[in-house]
């Protein structure tokens, strides 16, 4: 069960916890903290294991994977002397970045992307590749008819070069290449009809979208509980401040309103309707790779008595979610491995905006988890 | 299903609330927001409604009803208006309270609160009568042999007047009268060997302990969130900061003690392992009803990166308890209904302490409590 | 002393508690618990009583003052008792209320404005009237040339209707009837070089901007304490969730922007420096006029050791600005008393963005008041 | 002006911190922030500079500077590279560390002290040598007679070996020795009568006790805000979370009896009353230097309405502390060079217990502090 596990913005924080982590793990080095499909509740032979991972990646950046280590060594969201143990393994996943491909049109970007797709697999022997999305979050695309039909896509693609923006092309060179993908962001991803059918006829799953890190996190526990005990939610009110490269691209009102809608699907799902109040997202370069999140949840009990709580969240988010990053890899390969396509609903666990209709509260979440992870022996092993 | 409510404690705030909360319901003046078992997932027609209830109870205190229920409204507890509407309601409930009986020894008390339940039922030619205990925390009593045994406990009461502290003698009065009896409080109640084996041969069901109404309640959705998350909580210390009638019960040490022993519980059952930290609680006669707890937790995430998060939780304990005191009196009344005796550990959903191994967790208690309702049905109707 | 109030904004919340208040505070009803000219500190033969303030005011709603009364009782503002215990008292001050006055150009409506305002002084034998804006906060507005000179003010209000903002105009005609001019809100008010002329012409005391009810009180207090320990500021954000109408005012993006920059004032000249951050202000209707705002603080110590601090503030923001509007009538009328004219920088203590180039931070700003006080007897009394 | 800093507690994370510190400060390879006495307001000839200090110390432990540093670097309370850079320096401050003297009775004691004082000052050719105590708290002593006469204790020492408190007996050997004395702890140093009586005999100047750090600081400032607006705190309640060796100490009931009435004593003395609650304070290993401290207060406004405010303090106890030793040893120094005998009451501004009665408003201390600066030219120089 050789997996390769290709990330598109390979030289971004995330990307590179999640490979120094696991480069650290496979050495003995660290404990799984934080590694979901380490709980044993998912233990599973089905799933690949830490040691079975192989990284390679896209980014627009050159900026070199030990450099930017030490950056995050310096901003200690890695230890120092792990980075200086592991300097020749960071070497070797240094060899599978490629810059990211552009020819004249996108079929044409498509196949370069997909042919350095097919080279790592090859080049490393791999029985298949997660294609994953850690890049910065885009903008919510122009809508366009093409969108909605493969054939159409298809046929568009020969000439533009906007047509699918960049999460969307790299999710349709993945399934040309007979990858699946997962998108960790809000991006638009391979949330399109066309890029669903391809992944169909290819018969690859994919997984989505918004790694669910911090302040979704909580909320997703928190409403159910107010849920549960029958108390009417009456605002709920956040603000997130968060520094660093993401934290730069959400100050972008584009890239901020993809963003804050994601995070607030979490709250009308498990309440049954809509509080009172709006999550926002505020830049502050100085407070780095660690968010501060707070939110205000006013609420009425028995008779109308006025309650409220509030919570603080401070958080790293790079080491947040890179082990999340380690266990969509696993459990999609393992989910192709099972002979699985098309949207894979069961991880909603791991998501902010999760395909499909599955519940939003985290522990209703954790059991589909469960069932999904106990199912994969049953599958087609491909 | 005509169902009496026995309130020890009947003159207090928690009691109080729920009687002008379940009047105000009965004549459709207020909405049931704090009552579970009013959710749709908890519907079932061998659940008595909330008209069938019918109050009465014990308290030391001679403070009528009708001025409690002011003292309510002026603290916000319960809105002015609603107890001018329910004034002649409330006056009906008064004339069911009486002064806890004391007698030469605890086996004669006994039968006087034995004979008062059982008058209660004649009265008001009720089905059953449900005996809840909402007074004030008690110390954790001296051990004595006698309470392993309900042969030895029964011949010791009739000489002894401080065998069994009161929750106990209250329990052991309603077992003896044929009623089921819930523990809402920390004290010791049916919680000894005799009167489980009283409760077993009376074929009556009980249950307890400690409502879970504020920061406990909090903590059972967010323990079992890093324990999903494998992320590893170092430390969790909470203060709680609470006045009225049992704030400043708790300010004695050895209640105090017992409280909050019932408070941590959650995180070494929900965690597998205890992190430091204590909850301390704090009496400010100045907040009133109106709770403020304050928890921190500090936890490690991926490559032992620290992380923290702090909730403020600003509850009216009377109006949280009020609710689950009416749900406790109607599954409780159901369970006995549908034949069940001893220990109702799945009803784990409405206390900081329950009887049994059930999960800590939230969401599984939720689960383990709708089982129990959809399970009602199928029992021996008496 | 006989001392005249003249509200703008009269049926608004801030208006109908200050007049509430005080009357309560003449009838012996309520202590002076907000009231700063009350401290023994600032006691004065030179500042009028409490007793010899009278009301009136201007409104474009023509909702009762004794409807406005309930309003606040209701929501927890005034006490409902008091509300019954002043009926007669709020029905005299209704009689001295208008509408706002509308001619076919400004210059007319001034005249009328001021028509108002002199026969309130006359209809009540008052020594002098003070106007005070409390009235709903103004976007800022169009710069005109006409603004930096009162002849040229004048030549135009003869035919414009837009010139002057609403805040402005009344002090236009407040400075013509006589009447020293106090804007509580961020809006424009006497902020105009022509109106500056005019009350200096007039021999007219005015003050401002915006008064320090809630976070930016805090600030005031924070940022000095920072700085006077050389610890390094590094940002500083902070957002405002409040309902009410001034919150829902404040949703207007250029209403927001006036009210943040006033907001942020104090860190730049109490630090000397602009931290990162910023501070929002979200409207919440369902929170009503109890405002809650939050802010972190991260900062730098010795060697460069970053710390943090948090607040939450959780305030009635009627109740914290009726007493500093009391106040601020009884210190203006004092000052036109002692002779002065133009701005009262000493009266910084009360305001988020004042006059002149006082200190911001509270603890000098209280000083530089103490000596204001101390030195009204020597002026020329009028 | 070659001013000696001896140091008890001269191994702990404090004293360690101030060294490298201050040799950091002196090879220019930091800011000085956190030092008051940089600040321009403070600027004064009169004061020693930070390169004129020269450090030496008793200590119980053995553990060697080097490894304490690395410890403190490991925490993030100094920068690594910073150790590294000054290991020659630290190497040559280890030279000057003693074992603190014991001998048959606590005379004798203070000979040895004295002794190793008086050494120090010839060994590095010193104008004069500032002791101060920031070992750990200790309890309160068992008053006895002998502490309120100078002849007494004299008497009594020779025999005994208890008497005096180490802190005290430190002060005593101090003052015998000719050198100055400060407090950054809370334990009894020189606050004893006999002991007041010995700093004037010898012309000494003292300061302390109990260095405001953190959530006194913050008190310090927001004490005062309410007082100077009339709003009336009801309720005033923390909790302090730390670890470190302080926070082993502090667990000890008997210091944090010590500690928390000092922290109590801004409230009273700013506002004039006392409101009800408490300041706690709880040991948690696993926070280390990094104290979390959470205050809630509650406070009544205009008519009585109920308001609150919560802060949540999260500081670098030892970051916050060693640039006011290096600001205490440097005042201190100058007091004793300008003349000064007995308590330095202006140095209020560093101690959450200062001496005298001068107000606890941190803008009122600044204000003394800047006057004590201003004034120390007109002094006797010595």
């Amino acid at each position: 069960m050789r997996t390769g596990v290709w990330l598109i913005g390979a030289r971004g924080s995330v990307a590179a916890t999640s490979v120094i982590g696991a480069l650290a793990l496979r050495a003995g080095l660290t404990d799984p903290t934080g590694c979901v499909t380490e709980l044993p509740e998912l233990h599973s032979p089905e799933i690949p294991g830490l040691g079975d991972l192989v990284f390679g990646g896209h980014d627009i950046s050159s900026n070199p994977l030990a450099k930017k280590a030490d950056t995050l060594a310096a901003a200690g969201i890695v230890p120092g002397w792990l980075v200086r143990a592991l300097s020749d393994e960071l070497s070797a996943v240094e060899k599978e970045l490629r810059p990211v491909p552009e020819a004249g049109n996108q079929a044409a970007t498509a196949d370069l992307i997909g042919a350095d797709l097919i080279d790592f697999q090859r080049r490393n022997d791999l029985d298949r590749v997660v294609v994953i999305n850690v890049s910065t979050t885009e903008a919510v695309p122009e809508p366009h008819p093409a969108h909605a039909d493969l054939g159409a896509l298809e046929a568009e693609l020969a000439t533009s070069r906007t047509l699918l923006p960049p999460s969307s092309l790299f999710a349709y060179a993945a399934f040309r290449a007979g990858c699946p993908y997962v998108d960790f962001t809000p991006s638009t991803g391979a949330r399109l009809p066309a890029l669903d059918q391809l992944a169909r006829r290819q018969r690859l799953p994919y997984s989505g979208h918004d790694g669910k890190t911090g302040e979704t996190l909580v909320k997703s526990v928190l409403a159910p509980m107010f849920a549960m005990r029958n108390l009417r939610v009456r605002t709920w009110s956040g603000i997130n401040l968060l520094g660093g490269g993401d934290g730069a691209n959400l100050a972008e009102p584009a890239a901020n309103a993809a963003k804050t809608a994601s995070k607030q699907r979490v709250l009308a799902e498990t309440l049954g309707y809509v509080p009172q109040g709006t999550t926002r997202i505020d830049y502050l370069e100085d407070i780095g790779d660690f968010k501060t999140a707070w939110d205000l949840v006013t609420f009425e009990g028995f008779l109308g008595v006025p309650m409220r709580m509030e919570f603080t969240w401070h958080g790293c988010d790079s080491a947040l979610a890179a082990p999340l990053v380690l266990d969509l890899a696993r459990l999609t390969a393992a989910a192709h491995r099972a002979g699985r396509s098309g949207p894979l609903s069961e991880l909603a666990f791991f998501f902010k905006d999760p395909f499909g209709s599955e519940p939003h509260a985290l522990a209703e979440q954790w059991r589909v988890l469960r069932g999904f992870v106990a199912g994969l022996g049953a599958g087609d092993q491909v």
